[in-house]
């Protein structure tokens, strides 16, 4: 997998020895020539967030939300870590500004990883001069950055667009658990070469996340540490700022693809499996009944195993807390339309079974009670979802 | 297990051939010289409630709160049938009263099981008069009713109580899974023979169910049928009406004995898992806070495994949309506090590693805000539960 960076940025990947197993779990996207271009994030709703949140918070409002560069580890979330963990935080940023020639509030940073540990900021310490010289403009290290934000997933994240004047979108992402409703629930790096304003840059993302990160739900969890930002260089304007709408048109598709890869790459997960809900009162009731069914253990357990239980839909979207007629519900796995007026309806039994076994299935249910609509994406619950996470990590 | 019957009550339980194993699937609990008297309900509050549930409710109105008896099959929820299920369960509600000689609207009928498909009611109308003519008021009786009311158990429950007047409470229930909030997720069945004003049996029941059944969660799902009654037959009554303080106490007893049951017997589950939250701004916080703990995924795994990952727990309590400050919470597994001050707590790692193996466990939250507290019983998240859930069921 690979994608070319946009112009004006450069990336880098090491392996410093926080993750005991000698993989890449340092991480650099810097401007390049090094400089402070506009940026945009979102971050976690987590009450508690982790350090790197806090900082990175800090650091866009003391800049402006002007940035040269972000740095991110693995292996480690650096949550629920207190002073000693804003402190590693501050010293991770002030380390990679140092080195790059920025001034601290310039540099944003993430973590990902096992919460309430220490970050072993001596490794950092050594590492970042590593990383800082290793970065580079071509897809290789682009490829090696998105390798180096990895903790459960097994296989890097990466999206790209052109935009109509020819600028362009590139993107890296982690995430195969914890991921969950109310901002992505995961790491998320877009970087663009066209010029964009300030806000307009902050809007595209919060929409692109909105229709992207904000649709997938693995397991219902929201991280400590998800953040997705968005750093714009500008270096390839022709003829002035380009027009928000395409830009946010470009930010969710690549978000979207990104979500998917996610959804894909889910922990443990053998398919992917997308909710739709219709015929809600409106878009949000729809939303939630979606999400509702997808975090139910029990219907994620027959999807793993390819079972057409759709009662247990019928019920999840009867405890969603929103409007629900039972005798107006249609459930249809795919094309097939297992559920109509709130009963059982017939359908092609071996086809429904050929179609559930696929690496992809879409569940629809249609309230028949308005116009509102969403969609969540999700995967199964599966033997290899507890093995990967019933142990220290 | 047994329990001896209260005066003035009579069980069955045959296998009809609703479970195609041919195990018991058909129980009676009646009153027994056969009469109508006192009975409290509690519903599920599922909007999309089974046949039964809607037909009991219908009943207890039209009868102002007098049951002479309860018919329960297991097997089939009868839920997600439309006009012809609530036919079936009408047809199983008069042939019973007919037998009995009961008007129909003095029997409430309960089901369970898969939901979207047909009440068989030929096994029905074949097994009611052999359920009636297997009426007795041993404990044996009482044992064949629990043991035909279960579905994924693996074993009956039954619980009691005596009141200082000498007057008697017992119980059955049934629910391994789609156990969760706002009403048990479950059946069970309380009789007493104190003789009890109606309103106050309605008071004590409820009174009982939110502080046992509503704080049991084994994975969120709130099922279309769940249903707890309780008869009175007034027969034991040597000085009047019990103090209602009393029957409270009683039913809360014997309904928590019957949830640490469930919590004991949770699909896939080997371990019980109490999660207490303290210090929260209220009691309703802090239910809420312990419940997003208890129902979330990689909390439960973590408990399967024994890893004393206390980080997702954190996580968990600081997006339980509630009050929370990461510098205050602290967390402990049983007597050993692992997070103080929202960081790591030095502690016995080896002794902590051998209490998490244990078959109870107890997480403890303590939120630092006010004097809310709450708590819910749970279990954990294992490959059993997933293999139990998977199938066609």
């Amino acid at each position: 997998v690979t994608a070319s960076l946009p112009k004006g940025f450069a990336a880098s990947g090491i392996a410093s020895g926080i993750k005991a197993d000698g993989s890449l779990d340092l991480a650099l996207i810097a401007t390049s020539p090094v400089s402070a271009v506009n940026c945009a994030a979102v971050f976690t709703q987590n009450l508690a967030p982790a350090a790197p949140v806090q900082l990175s918070r800090r650091h866009l409002e003391a800049s402006g939300g002007r940035v040269g560069a972000v740095v991110i580890n693995s292996g480690c979330a650096n949550a629920a870590t207190g002073s000693q963990g804003l402190a590693a935080a501050e010293r991770m940023a002030a380390l990679t500004s140092s080195q790059l020639g920025l001034e601290t509030h310039h540099v944003l940073v993430c973590s990902t990883g096992v919460i309430g540990r220490e970050l072993p900021i001596e490794r950092i310490e050594s590492g970042v001069p590593v990383l800082c010289r290793g970065l580079e403009s071509s897809g290789a290290g682009l490829a090696r950055a998105a390798r180096a934000i990895m903790t459960t997933d097994t296989r890097e994240k990466l999206a790209s667009a052109r935009l109509s004047s020819g600028a362009h979108v590139a993107a890296i992402a982690k995430g195969a658990a914890m991921l969950a409703p109310n901002m992505a629930t995961m790491l998320a790096l877009l970087m663009t070469d066209a010029e964009i304003p300030k806000d307009q840059l902050q809007i595209s993302l919060g929409e692109a996340v909105d229709r992207s990160f904000n649709e997938l739900s693995i397991d219902g969890c929201t991280s400590t540490n998800d953040t997705v930002i968005a750093l714009a260089s500008g270096m390839a304007s022709v003829g002035g700022p380009l027009e928000g709408g395409e830009l946010t048109a470009a930010f969710t598709a690549v978000c979207k693809d990104l979500a998917h890869q996610m959804a894909a790459d889910a922990e443990g997960g053998t398919k992917v499996v997308r909710v739709v809900v219709t015929g809600a009162v409106d878009d949000e009731s729809a939303g939630i009944a979606a999400r509702r069914v997808a975090d139910a253990n029990l219907v994620k357990c027959s999807w793993y195993g390819a079972d057409p239980n759709w009662g247990r839909i019928v019920s999840e979207l009867a405890t969603a807390k929103t409007a629900f007629d039972p005798d107006r519900v249609e459930v249809s796995y795919g094309p097939f339309i297992v559920c109509r007026s709130g009963v059982a309806e017939p359908h092609d039994e071996a086809a429904l079974a050929a179609y559930l076994k696929g690496p992809e299935i879409e569940v629809r249910c249609a309230l028949g009670l308005g116009e509102g609509s969403g969609e969540i994406l999700s995967a199964d619950l599966t033997h290899a979802y507890i093995d990967e996470n019933m142990g220290l990590s």
